[in-house]
């Protein structure tokens, strides 16, 4: 039994085992991964991020129910960019998730690198192509950190999500850090406190000032469920509206898999070889030199 | 004239110049960069990162103004991962930092990629090199975000110091985000303001229950010079101790440099091949296979 056969038969371990092989970077993964690229892809991928703290977890969990509802299976793939120092960090958030761990139409599943070559970009990347090509209609991508995550959601995504909460007191601080340029759609989350309407206030005004008034605000309180309703709805109308841009994004998206891999592949090359050759009085321009003339401009790819 | 003999010559335009080919990630800059590396370093490099409005900007300023006082160069690199959107986030903030524009011993300069190839990272790093070679005493290398962001301080400075302010209400969350790992030395700054004791103590803890007893925690108060003077006397007291270990870090920092010239290198060129060989329907799987097919392991750099 092939990795692609189990795959196609719906096998979640298999499903599982791919997306650890991804996170390792392991170069096998490359002839199941090519083999499951050509399936059929038909997921919204819908990205969410916003400072930690700002109600991402709950916001999660709200929408695994709502999807459920509607009889779709749905995914969440949790990055977490600092596991190399913690060893996971998310963890705990995710433990809400568990509402869901009886059900077989949700997966949940973070993804992390621990520090080796292939990098976070390309295994969450990997991970929503799997849970795509697998069978989920909604993949949902939690990232934390707005603007300076080492995996830019927004380019994985079809529609992002930036999250905040009326207590995020730093908010301009934020809106420097890029997060206008990120955020298909805004949501206050635990609107119900204090300070919610001006958060929203704020925001829409410089969406005004930035000639994105397009760009929705919504809020949500967590305990009336027809506001997180209402910001899906958001999410699908923004999807319909955006069908073309998506298809772009998407096609885009191929070649930077492709980019990634090769680095991926050539810094494996390249670490191993180093590895051997280099020491502590190693010209590291000299090494570059010495292959640049090896591989002179256009020959290497050709 | 070339490069080089400019640089040597301590022509501050040309130090600038490069710099800036550094950001564009210009192939023609490896050269001159090549002979740069093998002039003597001797530089001390002091990373400082924290959340936004931990007082980075203020504390710099003082250690350029303290650092001055003791007849040393100093150079600021502020990296800046946020400029793709913002168009350079934190230049705001480095106004402060005009005090000593007029000063030929002072050089202020942000580093950011513009999204091309070459990364944030190396950039940073070569901007380091260059200004370690230039003759600068001290190099002190700002970034924003801890944890999450897209460089890794902790890499290319020898000493990093975590800013933090007692205003800072989610310290755990962020903590949970790895700074105990990245810190060298913790910085309550503002410890004026209410709620310092009580930082400096959760951190203390925090480290202990580590067992990190070791890294020291100190409060500066901006009005009071001789906290800060405390805390860059602590910083050199770690360099002092640490010196075997920022050997390492060096050499290690050349095997890095080397890798990410080549994967800078290497990208480029995928990068150019593939605009022409890629369209919507290419597998990236595909693509790979048939480099792997073309260079077997072990044979792309042989």
């Amino acid at each position: 039994m092939s990795w692609f056969e189990d795959f196609k038969n719906k096998d979640l371990r298999t499903l599982a085992r791919l997306i650890t092989l991804c996170e390792d970077g392991d170069p096998q993964v490359i002839d199941p991964l090519g083999e499951i690229f050509s399936m059929p892809s038909r997921a919204t991928v819908i990205g969410i991020t916003g400072p930690p703290g700002a109600g991402k977890s709950t916001l999660l969990n709200t929408f695994v129910r709502l999807i459920r509802n509607k009889n779709q299976k749905v995914a969440v793939l949790a990055v977490d960019p600092v596991s190399p120092f913690s060893g996971g960090a998310l963890l705990g958030d995710r433990i809400r998730l568990m509402d869901h761990f009886n059900d077989p139409n949700v997966f949940i599943r973070s993804v992390s690198t621990r520090g080796k070559l292939g990098g976070l970009s390309l295994a969450t990347r990997q991970g929503v192509m799997l849970l795509d090509r697998f069978g989920f209609d909604v993949i949902l991508v939690e990232t934390v950190g707005v603007g300076q995550s080492e995996v830019d959601v927004r380019k994985i995504a079809d529609v992002t999500l930036v999250a905040l909460v009326p207590e995020w007191g730093d908010s301009i601080q934020a809106l420097k850090a890029g997060i206008l340029e990120i955020a298909d759609i805004f949501v206050v989350n635990k609107a119900d406190r204090e300070g919610a309407d001006r958060i929203e206030n704020e925001l829409k005004n410089i969406l005004h000032i930035s000639g994105k008034d397009s760009t929705p605000v919504l809020k949500t309180t967590f305990n009336d469920l027809s506001t997180v309703e209402k910001l899906l709805a958001a999410v699908e109308g923004y999807t319909n509206a955006q069908k073309e841009q998506i298809q772009q994004k998407r096609e885009k998206a191929i070649h930077e898999i492709a980019l990634e891999l090769m680095e991926f592949w050539v810094l494996r090359e390249a670490q191993q070889w180093m590895r051997s050759h280099l020491d502590k009085s190693s010209n590291p321009y000299e090494i570059v030199k010495r292959f640049q003339k090896k591989f002179p401009p256009g020959t290497l790819f050709s």
